[in-house]
């Protein structure tokens, strides 16, 4: 159930805009304080209930989304958008599946990850608890509303779904389809709301909510994490970009080095995760950067060199200082020659963005002097950068990567949801 | 040593005060990378080096302290302010002491607290690491700066200290001290600095530098911590207020209940663990109000109640909604009857602080209802709120009581200035 004002055509008159986001957080945060008291079992059940009614109800998920296909031209989608808008039985399926994985993994919730017993007989116990209420803003796949729904009850987490307005139709009827389970078994069905309203300022209204928010977090473009980090009042996961880069050292093994490059930069050129930067020392750059150069253009990427790749190779263009900066989600390559690790780590802690950053090497003192000193949520050792993702690390559902130090960094998983308190059993101990 | 531009009486020119704060910033994220590297024994031999020099130079220290003492007057500091601002050859031994206690703490860098094997033969660790550099904004007592520095490089962070202008000189020579001895052990001494000027501006030049400083804290008055959480571009460690409460249960053992409220709301008035506020179950508030109010009134407290109360017993004059909310700090108690343990829970979620909230029972149903609903960062079953404290849960090192949920909840010591980065070790893996 959404709140009570119902906006007309998705607009809602600016007055009645700010009571409608209160109204719905407050009603989050109720709902969040009746999460922490449900047992385990009645989540993992509705899980799995909603992921069979989805399926059920794969009829009326693909209604919807022809709504929002219909509209799709009017917005000016592009036809690869289109494709991800777009719903069938099997991507419905797909979505079900998601919710039952996230039933059978184990919740944090309720875990005592500290404990003490102090000296005059007080038991200190660290315990992990649920944040409280996240404001979830996303891109338009409509996928992402159930799994973000599912991931936030699962850690016992109410949510706000503001997703993107062109999928708005299909997220309506996922999140009616997991409210109506949600009342099968007693959960609150405010624990997960959608907004439902397209009007910007919706976001500006909920981002001064800290009476009620616990956490915002942005997923989209740059402009708009900065937008959302800037006016928030209350903690932010963000995930800004990813300027990973590979490290060739002087023992590295050519062979890993070779694949390790290639795939790090060609497996997937979107994605955060990729290489944008290959880093070679200067010992071996003579024997290793043709080989490598020549591979990588016949994958058709551009190389973008320092003085010392464009002398080793006329297959490099000059780089500027911008370009090893960039995070180009492309086919180009920004690549320098360096005369040590330690110019490799100053390099990557000067450049890079802190998501991914990857060393090749079988010297030990080179990988432990990389892997202390260079700032990055992951750092990879001999492994391809598209390694960091939370599939890939175990977590078993992801709600998004950090690229910030506090709290949470790297992948986002159930665990970085929760929060913790000391609950604290005494005897009757006083100071 | 400080940054390059040497401050005229403590004032510095606008324009060279932004590049005074950015150099210091920039030069503590350079100390930061180094102290990634150094071993811990070196952290620990400069800590007990530190503690002895502390105290050989008591006197240099206790001149220092004299001139600050001699500006009280003009500073308009009250007899209790300036006591706590005097230094003796005790106290600086006390300083020295708490050094020592921190050398004997196990760091809780390098820690890999999780850790798997996955299928493709990746390992996969969590390893704990420093956030970086911390801006540490503090009330004038010159204890604080040793014990600040201390911790901090115990948990190889660098620290920007801004404290109190009325210790300016005691903290002076208590740095110079630190660094003098970092030189000694080839520790960067930029991983200790104190601003070196009065100006209130150069707080708002270090807020805006978030590529050089990773964490601020601030201790102080509330509108001090508000206006550096609304100015600052990186996060904050906050502490607001202590509204703390003791519900005493229908099932509670009275003679407990009279302990812990006594001791919670009497032991020290002026702290934040103590207790602002007695919740009293309906059953049993005509059989115990009585003689908690009047043992309560022998210590001193005036009574703010609700009606109830009002109607149980004539020494508590009406309290206001506002009163519910207030943290006295003070010889003052507000007191209400609630007719179920949910009543309290709701009234504690709805006035509190989320800072340290009691219940006092024999009943294990209202026991596990109480610890999981109070959203607080310590809940004290059957102790006083007292205990809610570094010290008390055995940290051994306390910077600061965080009231947020985000990253640290409750006392920060040494691991609360911590994150974590994920180590990959591979064999060559591609995706």
């Amino acid at each position: 159930m959404t709140a009570s004002v119902e906006p007309e055509n998705g607009r809602i008159a600016e007055t009645e805009l700010s009571v409608y986001c209160e109204q719905i957080a407050q009603q989050a945060k109720v709902a969040s304080r009746q999460l922490t008291s449900l047992e385990g079992q009645r989540i993992d059940d509705w899980l799995r209930k909603s992921a069979s009614q989805l399926e059920e109800q794969v009829d009326r998920i693909c209604e919807a989304n022809r709504t929002d296909i219909a509209r799709s031209g009017e917005l000016g989608l592009s036809d690869a958008q289109v494709d991800r808008l777009r719903l069938d039985p099997q991507r419905v399926s797909g979505i079900a599946d998601g919710m039952r994985n996230i039933a059978n993994l184990d919740s944090p919730v309720g875990e005592i990850f500290e404990s003490s017993l102090r000296p005059n007989g007080l038991l200190v116990n660290k315990v992990r608890v649920p944040l409280g209420v996240i404001f979830f803003i996303y891109e338009s796949r409509p996928n992402v509303t159930a799994d973000a729904a599912a991931i936030a009850i699962k850690s016992r987490n109410a949510i706000i779904l503001r997703g993107g307005k062109e999928a708005a139709s299909s997220s309506q009827a996922v999140v009616e389809i997991l409210q109506e389970s949600a009342r099968t078994f007693a959960i609150p069905e405010n624990a997960i709301q959608l907004v439902a309203t397209a009007d910007r300022d919706a976001v500006d209204h909920f981002l001064c909510l800290n009476q009620y928010i616990d956490l915002t977090i942005p997923r989209g473009g740059e402009a708009l994490i900065r937008r959302v980090s800037e006016q928030a009042t209350m903690p932010v996961i963000k995930h800004f970009s990813g300027n990973c880069h590979v490290y060739v050292d002087q023992f590295a093994d050519p062979g890993k080095a070779m694949d390790i490059v290639i795939n790090s930069k060609c497996h997937r050129l979107g994605v955060c995760n990729a290489a944008e930067s290959l880093l070679v020392h200067q010992q071996v750059a003579p024997q290793l950067l043709p080989d490598l150069l020549k591979r990588l253009g016949e994958q058709g990427i551009r190389i973008l060199g320092d003085e010392e790749v464009c002398r080793l190779d006329s297959r490099a263009e000059p780089a500027s200082e911008e370009d090893f900066r960039a995070e180009f989600l492309d086919a180009i390559l920004s690549v320098a020659v360096v005369p040590s690790v330690q110019a490799a780590i100053d390099h990557i802690n000067r450049y890079g963005s802190g998501h991914t950053d990857c060393i090749v090497s079988e010297n030990t003192l080179a990988i432990s002097q990389f892997t202390r000193q260079v700032d990055s949520a992951a750092v990879m050792v001999n492994a391809s950068t598209r390694f960091n993702d939370g599939g890939e690390f175990g977590l078993g559902a992801e709600i998004g990567i950090s690229t910030d130090k506090f709290h949470a960094r790297g992948p986002c998983g159930l665990k970085e949801l929760t929060t913790y308190k000391f609950i604290c059993v005494g005897q009757g101990q006083t100071r």
